[in-house]
């Protein structure tokens, strides 16, 4: 057999234990499909407990990341330190190195993907960062090196496991938010810091990325727009159960007309659509293309060995390419870099959905008519309208469905609404993401 | 931009339109994924009024394949002759001349994959076939590329849209099999002849590709059990549906202790897994690796541009490949050559599954008795009995969910049951893909 491929590792965290895991438990396997060894040459972390605790053979654990950079016999640098100062520092450093680079590091591409996508191509060294998205799911290989022959039409991704879970045993067990947060919390699936994950944050980065690579340009992540679900209830499930539908924190990519449509929202989706049943911490990826139609991709989105497995994957597509001397000829973001243009994200306000809309009113007679005349005056067309519970004087839920509509009419129908004498609580608005009919 | 990267295409029929359709309606975003034009310069085909149909370019239509093979100008060639005489010698020729060979041909592969991938190798190109398995699915691509840090241990797919429109039909509308596969025909989902497809043949080409693949080996598809839907009735339908299951034509894989079950059979799975839910003629596979844990692909399993998408994708890969000096190293089942070993394939009797068994008998007592013996004999443990209408002396269905039992006994119970008087009709038996509770 041909001799070992060497990697360094940054950052022994939780993934970075799964690689060192992954790497060791299935050496044979990896090499056999490699044609010689993937050997851990080096592993650094800042703190000299935790590469103990993985109990790596003499020699290979270092405190300081640019030992890893520097070692001559290191060909791939594996950056798991996360963040996007001392990983960009890294990962620019181990590029002017001819270090190839794989990460996980889906804020440092989502922030900085442009500088270190050109500096990677300067060095001749190829960026592979499929654990940034999906977990273990190959959606980002299969974007860039499946769908080829496809103009991709509209992504849609439930890719924050943390917010799925808590949404999905919201749905199951009809629990409060917060309740659900705290339990997550307890149980490991959210950190003791949610908002990255439940403020849509985390899942935005991810979305700016799968844009970047399905649609062929550059993004800024800070034109997406971004809504959590901290503020979805349990009432709000329970109607979209009388809907046929259930509520995911989605990110949404579609092509229209030249122009992006990218959002992260909570989002009605009907049960029919497979989508819909991707429950608890797992991730599902919807794609389609103009050629291959609807895909799905699903799997486990986070986790030590499910995301090693990702950067696993990464690991030996670059050994591979190092071995057939194609290193480096991938373009990390699917289209040649020049071939990549400035991608144009339509204003929210320009968005076209269909729309839940929970309004806590005062039951007395004509404030549905008040409603209607709203929403016929901003040209909002009425689907549905579930009025529950009777309680003269009282408040009640006043819940409408629109048709297709656009996001800023909406918006200023549900202000005027909101400042009615009759309207007694906030509104809640949850985009749909069905057919019209 | 860099010269164009020739092709030369050999059967233009249904997947050979579709190429051409991508080619031609994709060509500015094919070039900006590439870095340089995907020509196609030869499309040959014995049967000149398709040619003419496809309105190529003057001097690209030819009859004779071989003048695709030997045009010198032709750096990759895209095999859709189908079937496995022709086809296999037209391969090998192109191989010979230095060629790239892409293909949809899961026959060919399934049954002279071994020389074939040896004879690529030996001329140091690239043979590639996504379109074989799962149509637009990149789930080739996923599990050679992808999942090479993990053990696969399991492989379940829907790959035959034609036996899953058929079941998902038969389901729906409580139909006979006969009559929806005449529908089926009638619309264009069903061949003239579809023994391929109800009968099992076709997915279970696919399922050695996936075996060979995932399992790191060669296999012989006559190994495999392949077992059609032809038999399955509404009636059994319906009580999947009492067990909360779906029927599906499943091609099933796992690695148990060294060696690997591989088996095509209709096959009872719960409504709550993912791959239930896959209709119509959509095609999914679930892989489950050692380390990334459950996923699933799904997608269109057929058709002119879904299965073109998966053989541009291909062409695009071997083009970038060309391009970055690296063509020919992709090893075309995910393992070296030479790491690649003989599977053992478990024989079908020494498989363990839960069996559903539906017994046609005379509805009198000491019935039930009399099967539960047998059952007991052969150490077989029941979990569920259903036992349908009372009609005294006549013949009732007797409903019997086992817990894991060996299929050999479970064959042995049912012909010492069939021998019974009481028996009046021929036994289903349809195995379960669920956990035993």
């Amino acid at each position: 057999m041909a001799n070992a491929i060497n990697v360094g590792l940054i950052g022994a965290g939780t993934v970075g234990g799964g690689v060192v895991d992954i790497l060791t438990t299935n050496a044979d396997v990896i090499a056999r499909r490699l044609g010689c060894p993937l050997r851990l040459a080096r592993v650094a972390d800042r703190n000299a407990a935790r590469l103990k605790e993985l109990d790596l053979p003499d020699g290979v654990a270092v405190t300081d990341a640019l030992a890893v950079v520097n070692d001559p016999d290191v060909q791939i640098v594996v950056e798991l330190i996360g963040g996007s100062t001392v990983a960009r520092e890294v990962t620019l450093a181990a590029f002017k190195a001819g270090k190839h680079v794989v990460t996980a590091n889906k804020a440092l591409v989502a922030a900085h993907g442009e500088e270190l996508f050109a500096a990677a191509k300067a060095a001749g060294v190829g960026y592979a960062f499929e654990a940034a998205v999906g977990g273990g799911i190959p959606i980002l290989r299969s974007v860039r090196e499946g769908f080829t022959g496809d103009r991709i039409k509209e992504v849609l991704g439930i890719i924050n496991g943390t917010a799925n879970y808590i949404l999905t045993e919201m749905t199951e067990y009809g629990s409060d938010f917060a309740d659900v947060l705290a339990e997550a919390q307890k149980l490991g699936y959210a950190e003791a810091d949610p908002r990255f994950d439940v403020e849509g944050i985390d899942t935005a980065h991810k979305l700016a990325i799968l844009v970047a690579m399905a649609f062929g340009g550059q993004v800024n992540v800070d034109d997406l727009y971004v809504e959590g679900i901290t503020h979805i209830t349990p009432t709000d499930l329970e109607y979209a159960e009388v809907f046929g539908c259930k509520v995911k924190l989605l990110a949404i990519a579609k092509e229209q007309d030249g122009r992006i449509e990218a959002r992260v929202h909570p989002t009605m989706v009907p049960e029919s659509r497979l989508i819909a049943q991707v429950d608890g911490v797992f991730n599902a990826i919807a794609v389609t293309g103009d050629k291959v139609g609807p895909t799905l991709f699903y799997g486990r989105g986070a986790g030590a060995l499910a995301t090693g497995s990702a950067v696993v994957g990464d690991l030996v597509a670059t050994a591979r390419a190092i071995r057939s001397g194609g290193a480096g000829a991938m373009p990390p973001m699917a289209f040649q870099q020049e071939g990549r243009r400035p991608l144009v994200i339509m204003p929210m306000d320009e968005v076209v959905s269909l729309y839940y809309l929970h309004f806590t009113v005062v039951d007395r007679p004509g404030v549905l008519s008040d409603l209607a005349g709203v929403f016929g005056r901003h040209g909002i067309s009425i689907a549905k309208v579930i009025q529950d519970g009777q309680a003269h004087g009282q408040s009640v839920s006043l819940v409408i469905m629109t048709h297709r509509a656009r996001e800023a009419s909406v918006q200023a129908a549900v202000r005027e609404i909101e400042a009615l004498a009759a309207v007694t609580a906030p509104t809640t608005l949850i985009r749909v993401e069905a057919d019209d009919e």
